[in-house]
């Protein structure tokens, strides 16, 4: 029985992001205004987010200082651990060593408000005194009431109806911290009314709950804005935070990953340790291996289609160049609630297109097998959507058994998954499934959807 | 905005747990064979308990090396943080600094994993191969069922019935560590099946839970053992390592706690906080003082009585010196299900008889309040075991303003509340009420039992 666990000192913190367009070959095409079909200006964002959270999207700054009162709120929770973990090398009997960053260990339980606490503070400063968001399986709604409440700011959420009825805890962790949560689709909004008109039973989706809050909150008027939990480049920018710790923890640890690997829903766990390293590979020439991971239910980089899409299902956000299944794809019940989403954002698009990093789709009972696995050795229930990093370091430790070869695999444990027990009490019962999809499921989606774009 | 963690590093922790007992004027009164009467021997003991853990038990010496092993498990996610609470301090308008170490941070998120560990490493060197134990609220079973995952042992935990309906996520926390929960009353033992005799629909208590386990631990045969998350010596003495940590981490943060403060269930929290500072004032002359905190719904130390009494409902248990409401007393359900024990351990119960410590009753709804208060402040949500030691906090911090007057408080936040959230929801809708008992309740209870003990 051993254990290792790296661990930072405050003094040692970045007290920088790091934003990898500055590095990028290619960079991302700029989102464009549905209306016109041309670029969107920085204007027209402002009137949907917080002004410096809009600099920060467009930005081709290489590194941009962490606000001081940031870095403090930081503190709570970070630095993380960085772990090896030798129980469960042993239990796969593999000549791989395995690290993890456990970003589980926040107030909110998952890497979420490393982004929050900014997009509040930034917001908070600027005058503002509501926002409205959405959440899918709940780690982001409860991470941004987490971070609204340092800021006096009033929060509503939209909540994916059918996670309010999976998932009670997190809505209470929400109301815990202050924030009004509203089941979608709602009559609160034109899109969530619409939605009930054609179907009064549908159980929503992130892509609705989306344009429920984006409109809420241009609704509310010039006191309020909207906030976003991933896809954005502001977002991945604050969580590189992640990969900045973990790059100094590695060395604390004499160690060089071969291969870095995240989750992937929208990419904020992802970006967050992934780009760090990416920096190394773009500019110094190294090879690590950065790898994205997501459900083989909501396959949008191993077998979606790049274009422009929207973000959200009514067609309210800006069109943004991804690989996508299209916004009017509807993914499958998985538990998994933070991977669910159609499209990956600009900058993970643009490097996927340029081969600088890899993906893999894994089935569901594979990720769950892999995070019992890990609970049992590691003893961290993990979240459902990090059991999908696990499932993929374990295949990566195996082949390195298989193979008789050394390698260092590091991968990012996004969040604990305390409120996400029922999905193991399904898994245990035997009541989950893998949800693949056909070519033909994939092709409709996506044709659908061009469909709609094109006759905007 | 600020905040301040104070964190050891992994070579500045506790090699050694401390035993207060060579310390105390008065030594605590031997536990008693129910049988003869007399005090039980080492070898009785050890019928039930682990022989390492039966040693410690009736151990004086000051300190007892923590094993190597131990140490290492403990790494997985001590040392944990001692945190000044800046934002409750401003909350509170207050002169007074308050500090908390912060125990939720374990995997099972309390801080029963610091006995769990010890327990299941002792038993397996011993060569037992199934351990069984009970739980209330679940914070015990799940930190055990993580520790045997560890030792490869199985694991029986019988658990109340109600919390297993009212706490579904504890029970799937537990089975997601390969333990075996079975709702007590069962039909699995004789004590069991004698209270379902009697009442079919009982929904069960701690008392009852440990009758089960103890029964059960003996019938399974030799490779087989009991154990227990609080009440005896050794649970309390491996609990130390908490204060240990913590007078390190106050002397890091060049500050001196005036008071120390731990909610009180069966005193393992309590005596992990407090019994090193209470040291410092046994044979250092300091004068700390050190509160223990229990609900106004189960008061043993503030209203109960000092006399032999039983560990549980059905009288298998040793006979133990404790200020109790009586092994027949059914607690009310409020929802810190951890404090709901009839009696204090026999080191707690002298060290209070002595004065050496001091006790407060707090109703329900002012810890709750209390708890939310820290929620919104500090951004975690406690248990509600640890909102009793938040609000006898808030009740030091708010006198110090009345007088004017600096003071320094150090209290113990038990667990987080991520997995107690319902008890927050209750709370929220109103449902919740303090369960204060009237004297003629405690009079009785204590009656019964007396007649019991002097019947037997």
């Amino acid at each position: 029985m051993r254990t290792k666990k790296y661990m930072l000192s405050e003094s040692q913190m970045p007290t920088a992001w790091y934003n990898i367009v500055a590095d990028m070959p290619n960079k991302p095409q700029p989102p464009l205004d549905p209306k016109t079909g041309k670029p969107i200006t920085e204007e027209a964002m402002c009137r949907i987010f917080g002004e410096e959270l809009v600099r920060q999207e467009f930005s081709t700054e290489r590194y941009i200082e962490i606000p001081e009162q940031v870095q403090e709120l930081y503190k709570i929770w970070r630095p993380t651990p960085v772990v090896r973990a030798y129980n469960l090398e042993r239990a796969l009997d593999t000549p791989a060593k395995i690290y993890f960053k456990n970003e589980g260990t926040s107030p909110a339980g998952s890497h979420k408000p490393n982004t929050a606490i900014p997009q509040a503070y930034y917001n908070a400063k600027q005058g503002i005194k509501y926002l409205a968001t959405e959440t899918g399986g709940g780690q982001w709604g409860s991470a941004m009431a987490l971070a609204c409440q340092y800021f006096n700011l009033d929060l509503r959420v939209y909540m994916v109806k059918v996670s309010c009825q999976q998932k009670p805890y997190r809505k209470l962790l929400m109301n815990a911290w202050g924030a009004n949560v509203i089941p979608s689709p709602s009559d609160t909004t034109k899109a969530g009314r619409d939605v009930l008109a054609a179907d009064p039973e549908c159980a929503g989706n992130l892509g609705i709950a989306i344009s429920e809050a984006v409109e809420s909150a241009l609704a509310h008027g010039e006191d309020t804005r909207y906030c976003l939990g991933s896809v954005m480049n502001h977002v991945l920018l604050h969580q590189t935070v992640i990969g900045e710790e973990a790059l100094r923890q590695m060395e604390m640890a004499g160690d060089e990953p071969d291969v870095v690997i995240g989750c992937f829903g929208g990419g904020s766990n992802f970006a967050g340790i992934g780009f760090p390293f990416l920096r190394r590979n773009l500019t110094e020439g190294k090879k690590t291996r950065v790898v994205a991971v997501e459900p083989e239910s909501c396959p949008k980089l191993t077998r979606g289609e790049f274009f422009y899409d929207y973000g959200d299902t009514a067609g309210m956000t800006p069109m943004m160049p991804m690989y996508t299944l299209g916004h009017k794809f509807q993914p499958t019940a998985i538990h998994a609630g933070g991977l669910r989403y159609h499209g990956a954002g600009s900058i993970v698009s643009q490097l996927y297109k340029d081969g600088l990093i890899e993906a893999v789709a894994v089935p569901q009972l594979e990720t769950f097998a892999a995070g019992m696995l890990f609970a049992n050795s590691e003893g961290i229930i993990p979240a459902p959507e990090s059991t999908h990093a696990i499932a993929v370091a374990v295949r990566e430790a195996q082949r390195a058994k298989e193979e008789g070869v050394q390698k260092t695999i590091l991968f990012n444990l996004s969040g604990n998954g305390m409120i996400d027990l029922y999905a193991y009490e399904q898994y245990f019962a035997g009541k989950l499934q893998d949800g693949s999809l056909s070519d033909e499921e994939i092709r409709q989606a996506i044709e659908n959807s061009k469909l709609r774009v094109n006759n905007r």
